[in-house]
């Protein structure tokens, strides 16, 4: 059967009611936008999945109260530069006068402005400029593809590139209109959500679904990708559907349901990988494939080790294949294995070669390794030969710029 | 009290009947060292910790056979520049030849000699320069400290400094000493032990007593390094008694037992930080003193997330007072706390700035704490305020070196 999603043009603003606008505000950054807003006059269902850091910013914990309760949403406001953790009754006081901004410029509910940010830690947000990209970005909201593009930059920090999509499917015979955009390049090792990612769509769908849907897919997507072992205070997703395809609610698992969350995995896994290849330094996409383990977790933890390990990184940047640090990252990340049943592939567009059998080393052809890992984009691709379960983990090599970026980040 | 020990010359010969010798056997590096055995004539108690990784090097699972019996030890042989590990049943083979040359050449049982590989991991061991350097080595044995120096220097990867220590004590009216080697560099993130450790000493101890311990010690030294969170597949720590030193036998905790465990701790800590100082790269020694946490694991937990984060550690290196990332590290540990009762230091030679108090970013003087991150040694001291427990763990900051090292490691 042909594939029902489609992709199209944009990204926030791509699903009918959606709107955005960005602004420099001068928070941090001089000379660039710094700040984007989504907004939808129709009252959306919101979904969300946030880090698992118990020192979580303070926009996190406004998000999760509004999240978690039923009330509606209409916008949402997002800064890079400052990430508003470790900031104390300072920050919170910091996002309440961005929702009210938000309430005096729009005509919504306080309790229907989502927050966001992005940046270094433990620096206050300069409310006022906050207020004022609030007042500047609500007179100049766009549904335009360009808008919802500018947004995308606007969230950006180390990212070198924008990341965002939109797709089309149909659903009980409406089309139905889903995008997003993404930030994120270092402090990336998500966990139950990655950096920042904001999807909106039309699709009427009950939030019980919508969040059941976010939070699966996401378990395979953003929480796959690893730049740096280091899991943010501030990684929040969240997905607004206003219901203006007019399709018939989703309130029920079924056909519709499913494609609604088949396209959901295809723009997830989408700005996932770009997140990955366009980590902090990255020179490559690294990806590592675990087929046939025993559970579905162990495929997960193996792959995450496989591209989470400094020393696997450190060889894909060097084009070495050295395959022992994969074996060794696999075994130390806990999951319980036999190395005697492990077979291991390095793979790329260049080709494909084995390089570990089953227990025994392979003397493997080195000129054919280093044109394989070469290319742009390098998988590990590992079968356990243990059981069913599979699952792919993204990431990026580690290089001397990483170091270089991280080394003097406040700067 | 003044402490009853005190440090003396040499390494793992300076106990009682020990001897050492080292050679160049040719197995992956030219023009150097690469095998090293440590012998005493009469039997020896052991004990060892291993690594945790579920992918063991071929010589690990000897060891662990051995120091699990109670069989009695006569050496170690100890080679650089291939692992074992990896190697199928061909690398047991090469264990099995190794200690029949040292039966061969030493008349002691095969089944008294211990081996441990560090290098590369998935290439085979060249059995017969391993064995051509057991007997080499065997007519060369010798109790001088130039003998431990050249053994410590020969166990050496991509190690800068090599690594020895003694120290004399008194147990039961008896001068003891205790002497020890070790190597680490890279892929260094104990877990039950560290990269390579050989311990001798003459006390006269039972094998329960000395395993546990070396246990305890090794929990709160070897297993607080991290240099890159890579756990190896060859992590051993091995320590000999030969009871050379005439002692009443230590078989029950008490006075002595107290007093040869401090005596360890001693010569643990010392290996250990100079292992995390000549981390692959590093030109800094990073340690995280975590104070009156709820439990011993906690201030575990927390001391080694804050050295173990690339962020904190490419801070590190760029002097950069970015307390953030050693919050949101502390953070994603898996230890549960609340930001609100945590006070962060940076701490050195050159003094100690606050810079976070009780959830609240400090105003601090940048000048200050430029001048003390700039330091050989530099220190990040948290109060966590919620209990009694304190742990230190030592780590080394992240460079543009460790990258180069590891980007091309086996060529």
């Amino acid at each position: 059967m042909e594939s029902l999603i489609k992709e199209t043009e944009g990204g926030v603003t791509a699903a009918g009611g959606f709107k955005a606008a960005s602004c420099a505000a001068g928070i941090k950054y001089q000379g660039r936008t710094d700040m984007a807003m989504v907004f939808s006059k129709s009252p959306c269902v919101s979904a969300g999945t946030f880090t698992s850091n118990v020192v979580k910013a303070a926009c996190v914990k406004w998000d999760q109260k509004i999240v978690y309760s039923n009330d509606p949403v209409h916008a949402v406001v997002i800064n890079s530069g400052i990430a508003n953790a470790c900031t104390g009754e300072e920050g919170f006081v910091a996002c309440d006068k961005t929702a009210a901004a938000v309430e005096e410029a729009l005509g919504v509910p306080k309790s229907s402005a989502l927050v966001a940010s992005t940046g270094v830690i433990g620096m206050q947000l300069p409310v006022d400029k906050l207020t004022g990209g609030v007042k500047m970005m609500a007179g100049s909201l766009s549904d335009t593809t360009e808008a919802g593009t500018a947004a995308s930059k606007a969230i950006m920090t180390t990212d070198t590139v924008n990341k965002e999509i939109a797709v089309t499917f149909t659903c009980g015979g409406r089309k139905v209109t889903l995008g997003g955009m993404s930030k994120g390049s270092g402090m990336i090792h998500p966990n139950m959500c990655t950096m920042l990612a904001f999807l909106t769509t039309d699709v009427a769908i009950s939030k019980d679904l919508l969040q059941k849907a976010v939070s699966e897919v996401v378990r395979d997507t953003f929480n796959m990708i690893t730049v740096d072992g280091d899991t943010s205070t501030n990684d929040t997703l969240l997905c607004l559907s206003n219901a203006e395809a007019g399709n018939e609610l989703i309130d029920s698992e079924g056909k519709d349901f499913d494609t609604f969350k088949e396209a959901l995995l295809y723009v997830c896994t989408f700005l996932a990988k770009r997140m990955a290849s366009d980590g902090e330094g990255a020179t490559k996409l690294f990806e590592a494939k675990v087929i046939n383990a025993k559970t579905k977790d162990d495929a997960r933890t193996l792959s995450r080790a496989i591209v989470g390990s400094n020393l696997s990184k450190a060889a894909i940047f060097g084009c070495d294949a050295n395959f022992g640090r994969f074996l060794c990252a696999m075994g130390y990340s806990g999951s319980e294995f036999d190395e005697r049943d492990v077979e291991l592939y390095f793979e790329s567009e260049k080709g494909k070669l084995k390089v570990f059998d089953r227990g025994v080393p392979l003397d493997f052809d080195e000129d054919k390794a280093l044109d394989i890992m070469k290319a742009d984009a390098v998988t590990v691709f590992v079968n356990m030969n243990e059981g069913k379960e599979s699952a792919t983990a993204w990431g990026c090599d580690l290089t001397y710029d990483y170091v270089k970026i991280n080394a003097d980040y406040r700067s």
